[in-house]
């Protein structure tokens, strides 16, 4: 077990209707509030949206609209919001809604306190060391954003999709009523959940020793959702599946799971280029990637796969052939995912790529050195993953 | 699940030599630290102590010493703390120790930032919602009180021992490197060991249902300790052990264990009283009780009790006869206590109760209504769970 510092300071609000006490959770900040959202139709017709206005409304405070936030969110949006809450001398950002809008409002947090180019810190040029507060109401539960430290933010004037990672923008608070998640279309709740599965099992695939806790603590959380994600699909408004998942995605990527550990995070650097590239959602490129990333590298830490296999999937463990439970484990995640419809190569998602796309991925995402832990990749490495995915 | 709200700012600092930053640790807060531990010939002899001391002078903190903490932490020397804190105008206390020596820091934070008695916060006359801010160097893995929000005290003067609970309470970091637990002795492991165990099984012995997430958070905690401490108690040096006990300490008390659920704690309740009257340290009232608690319950949850046998003791689950498979679980934790060599009945602790003294332990326990949640248990239910522990 490595030496880890760990601090997540966010408040979960979870459970039904709590996000009636969204306005008493924000007076504490301030009284003017940029309140973020997609601005859609659907949200603006929701009961969520007018729930979340009149609790605000109901303690006086002065909201500020920003709307109009895209799936992968744009500095442009974030520079929009920059400019409100410096002129209007903004106290707080609620985002409503998921991943994009609390990047966003995460981004325009950093950015309202800092003179120059918010887009520094994503450049690591410049890392802003203060945020305006943000609070979150949670309506897709996937990315962990509502109580992570980091955001994804693309430049669309250069295509350029970054991460930025700074204790100051974890939300301070988040509120998760799975009942908001009913109408999350089955596709969407479907990728959310495998990248809740990649976030645990990009800290769960060490080569970092005696790290038991974690390792049971992401193996409880790959479980209760491998347990509870298909019934959520199959039932939409089944509350208790709902919560698990809601909770798991949160427990995914709150931090908790890398305490002594050196997490992977190869898929997630593979997967960015490879969706600035596509257009495939987040999730769809981690469901293609992932297995192949496994197959790819599973020799280098047997031992490790079999324990997923055995922990994970139930598969019994072989002493006198690991290679065999290995693999056992990797077909469970396969057989499981197919199962959910997700894509499981770039064909199925209707993508096709040429060698020459595949190495110019292969560059960018190795341009700074080899990504991964448990086996380090080279260009080479990514490109064969990316080849084994068509 | 029920609704919940879940927060933990505390900072994490974990590993070898973590404690050599105490000092810059501290400087945000302010210069005028109180530092709070033993005092005895150990402590002040030992290595932790020269290094926190130099820590703290290395960034100019004004350093005032409060020592003679006792095992069950009074009010009087919380008093004194208080009396330093307003005279000197203290900025931070520093604990530097183990759940004593934090409660009684956590104790004085919240007196030195109020005007009346600190005790009117345990009796709950006035529940003081400000503190001091307390920092932890943990010496003692057990109590979890290193980012926990409740202290204990004893208010000498009437024997009575009450828990205070407040957010603002919790440290704002905990230093825990597993090394500084190596001296810690065979008994205060064990026994502390049983009281991380205790925190983890009062949270998962509950009727609540849909609590997937966090019964397996549960079961992979003591998994861990199950496996950890009897490696600990042999080799005391064992890094990666102690790795694993101390940070399942912390994870047992740290609340997130609590979420959604209904927590029981009536082992807690009999225990806190029991080791009033008998001056058994509190892990050994809890290995006395527990078991004996589990056979007088087990009946109204059986399937719980029958997931505790197969999940973390690895027993076979018979759905011809789950009650057999319910006590499987319990003599499983039965012997592995047995085996640490901590007392199971309070004859081998060297205690004998009269039944009269039992009824009056039984009468205090109960006084504000039965105690316990996965049954509640009533005066003479007490009397009979003490009575089966003689």
């Amino acid at each position: 077990m490595k030496n880890y510092k760990f601090q997540n300071a966010t408040k979960i609000i979870f459970g039904r209707g709590m996000e009636k006490c969204v306005g008493e959770e924000i007076l504490p900040y301030g009284k003017k509030v940029l309140f973020h959202h997609y601005g859609d139709e659907f949200i603006l017709n929701s009961k969520i949206y007018r729930t979340v206005q009149e609790s605000m409304k109901n303690v006086n405070l002065e909201i500020f609209e920003l709307t109009g936030v895209q799936p992968n969110p744009v500095l442009s949006k974030v520079k929009e919001g920059i400019e409100i809450c410096k002129k209007e001398k903004i106290d707080f950002i609620l985002a409503l809604g998921g991943g994009s809008v609390i990047d966003s409002a995460k981004a325009i947090g950093l950015g309202a306190t800092y003179d120059g180019d918010v887009w520094d810190h994503y450049t690591k040029k410049h890392v802003i060391q203060t945020s305006l507060p943000v609070g979150v109401v949670l309506t897709i539960p996937a990315t962990g954003s509502e109580s992570s430290a980091g955001s994804v933010i693309t430049n669309e004037k250069n295509h350029i999709k970054l991460l930025g990672s700074n204790g100051h923008s974890r939300p301070v608070f988040a509120i998760m009523n799975p009942e908001i998640t009913y109408t999350v279309p089955y596709f969407s709740m479907a990728v959310g959940g495998v990248d809740m599965m990649s976030h645990v099992m990009e800290r769960y695939f060490t080569n970092e020793t005696c790290v038991e806790l974690t390792d049971r603590l992401c193996e409880a959380t790959l479980r209760t959702i491998i347990h509870n994600l298909p019934r959520t699909l199959k039932n939409p408004m089944d509350y208790a599946a709902r919560s698990e998942i809601v909770f798991a995605g949160n427990l995914a990527h709150n931090g908790l799971l890398d305490c002594g550990r050196v997490p992977d995070w190869a898929c997630h650097f593979i997967s960015h280029i490879l969706g600035g590239f596509t257009n495939l959602s987040h999730g769809a490129t981690l469901s293609i990637l992932t297995p192949h990333w496994m197959d790819y590298v599973y020799r280098s830490n047997i031992e490790k796969f079999a324990q997923f296999a055995v922990r994970v999937w139930n598969e019994e463990y072989n002493p006198s052939d690991k290679e065999e439970t290995a693999l056992a484990g990797i077909r469970c995640l396969r057989n499981f995912w197919k199962e959910l419809g997700v894509p499981m190569t770039l064909s199925e998602a209707g993508v096709e790529l040429s060698e020459g796309q595949m190495k110019e991925i292969a560059t960018i995402v190795t341009e700074d050195g080899p990504v991964g832990n448990l086996q380090k990749l080279y260009k080479e490495d990514v490109f064969k993953i990316l080849k084994a995915s068509a």
